[in-house]
């Protein structure tokens, strides 16, 4: 059994990932869309709520998983036994810096293959961030995430809290 | 009439922005230099001391004016009846940026066509935030901002305040 | 009255360029659509035929007409007194091209604007060549370019000949 | 059973289309490596030299298989029931053509997924015109290529002939 | 006598940056490697301990001195008569900062050359902030920096300080 | 004494390569522009052609010398002692061919530095390409090459001829 695993912050998860997650549930018997928990970075929701939001999005897909992880992306990968590591590509930015994670995984362990799917034109200008400050901007966001994700964001602004 | 709208943050204005500025000066009836106000950026002047440099700087071209906003562009466009968005460019990562920039606002409103102009060669390496950091390097800012800029950097330095 | 000029080799014209003229269309008074003859390059279509083409997709814009020149660029652009030379632009390799042709312009003639316009995310992987080759290959091109410009080239293939 | 499909030119292969064959051939149960015959392109070896030495160098590969074909990748790629089609990303050039075929397949055909593997840093400098251009100017490729490509080369030297 | 600097943050020094340090040795009589004081960032080491770690790295080539500045490389530049500017190249986004800056500096002060050497494939993909996320997230850094470097490293762990 | 070589078509030499070769004749004790003999183009004027034409444009710095050669670039640097090979940049497209051959005459030999100098800003737009296509179209090419240049293209144009 091939097992793929799909990293990210994913917060929030967007239509963009969405579509990658659909491509790449076909490539691999399991698909592990793992929340990667993200030091630097001070999030809208916390991990926990980003994984019951994506757990919401791909309800559809029989072999989707989701799963959270602190620490190093090889370590996850060399415990849990995953084939390939799938990523999606769409500028020129993103080559690069995957480029570089791809290689440094590679050097750190060699037993999974890092596999890059492009995004597709319709989500191309599409990111986490982008949406975030939309909704900031009190744009609409519903024709870019899901509409649990959508809900979720209204939420915590009514909260006013900001996670993670 | 045709009128084009020229956002930006202008922290502050350069002469890069003021190439562009006399340029999308022709293309339409009026321009509407617009100072945006960047939730997630501290910037070196508020945006009325920004607006008030550019009206200094620009005071030469007669069918150019100026205004603020906070909020999405595509808003702004929109109630202004904006036929234009001039957009300078000048290397790949503006470029990448500008694009996703101009897919999203079409995707929220169709109303209005972004004009891309080449910024000249000669600025082709300038922007605000360089123009900052050789400024606290105590470099002369002075072949690279009007002169009322200038002014005005120096004296935020004896005021020592940071505003916005 | 302003005038903009889109020049091209348009071998053929194909559904991306309809995008750009449409829109172009809207920016001046008048749009012309320049078939360039393109000297180093063996093309599948005569200027005339270009044009013909050109004037069959475009016949639902008023303010649109065709022309063909052989020469620079700058001189079409002094002769007629265009305002604006508009460009689509795809990706980075479009990019750095079209960068160095509208400095190169601006050197020789600094009396019209070159203004870019992104190509829509729906025809950014289109091109004439891609077309051309795609039908070499046996493949439809039928979602890629206007109906008058698939029969011209299944005409062409008949008959066999190869102009420009 | 996934079958997957690693299509180019080949002429000849290099020791980084090798890298990729190597790691694609764990990704699916089958592996084609596609010689795609080059309408535009005088070749150095034909379509049957390239495949034989292909086999040679891939003979270690119990899963790999090697096929020629002239037309479109899809029609390969639906008549053989393809579900990936496995490709090499070096650089930013490569990006580009890479995305603009990548997108233009699946609006041909969506019922396979383009996967792409960076080339290994070793490798990145690495293409088979750079290998040829090596030759001609009597330069060793013995550490570029397969050592029965590198007599195969020196053969087609001696015979003089350039064929396809 | 020609004097070459090669000014850089070093937080901490990375085996990138010695492979640049030994062949830009060989460019000038004297390298000096040159510790800039960086006002934006948050460093690991302070500018006395990132010298430090530097000499003992580069002890065996006999031409190469350490220095610390602040303020405008090109003061340093022609306060101590230097010929050369090194400058270590990896990918594009470097590319375009670091032609701003090399194009800022010889607008400022045209008495230098930037010069420009490649980063060997085998460090393409390193950098400094990677080795310190790395770092953060338990990951081995010895294939990645000097011995002395990772002693450091696992010190200010201990030591739980952040200085600069 | 260090000795450096700037390799090129120069076909013919414009304005840009001398800004280049002016800088670089600063780096060593001694420049050697070097005419390539390049296989796979159709140039305009021959090696001893363009070698004169550069001869005459670089007549005022005294440590610079013109040489022809076949072959590959790293057999001259290796028969002639070289100890850098000056390369100009300009754009995105550069920098990768030139990152590849780079790294290629590095695999070949290790004994000489490649040093990359950026074009200045004013020439960003210059190619010899350019020059030539500008020249085909009637166009001035007074302000992008030498006088003698200029001369020895009308020349040919009189006589006719394509060399080489």
């Amino acid at each position: 059994m091939k097992v793929a695993v799909y990293p990210g912050s994913f917060d929030p998860i967007t239509n963009g990932h969405l579509d990658i997650i659909e491509r790449a549930s076909k490539i691999a018997d399991k698909l592990i869309v793992l929340v990667a928990h993200n030091i630097s970075k001070n999030g809208m929701f916390t991990s926990t709520e980003k994984a019951r939001l994506i757990k919401e999005s791909v309800k559809n897909f029989s072999n989707v998983e989701i799963d959270c992880f602190e620490g190093l992306l090889v370590e996850y990968v060399k415990e849990n036994n995953i084939n390939f590591i799938v990523r999606g590509l769409r500028a020129i930015s993103d080559f690069e810096m995957e480029l570089q994670m791809a290689i440094l995984n590679r050097k750190l362990y060699s037993g999974a293959e890092t596999l890059f799917l492009m995004t597709s034109t319709e989500h191309s200008y599409l990111s986490s961030s982008m949406v975030k400050e939309l909704f900031q901007m009190n744009g609409s966001v519903s024709q870019f995430v899901p509409e649990c994700v959508e809900i979720a964001m209204k939420n915590k602004l009514c909260g006013g809290e900001t996670n993670e």
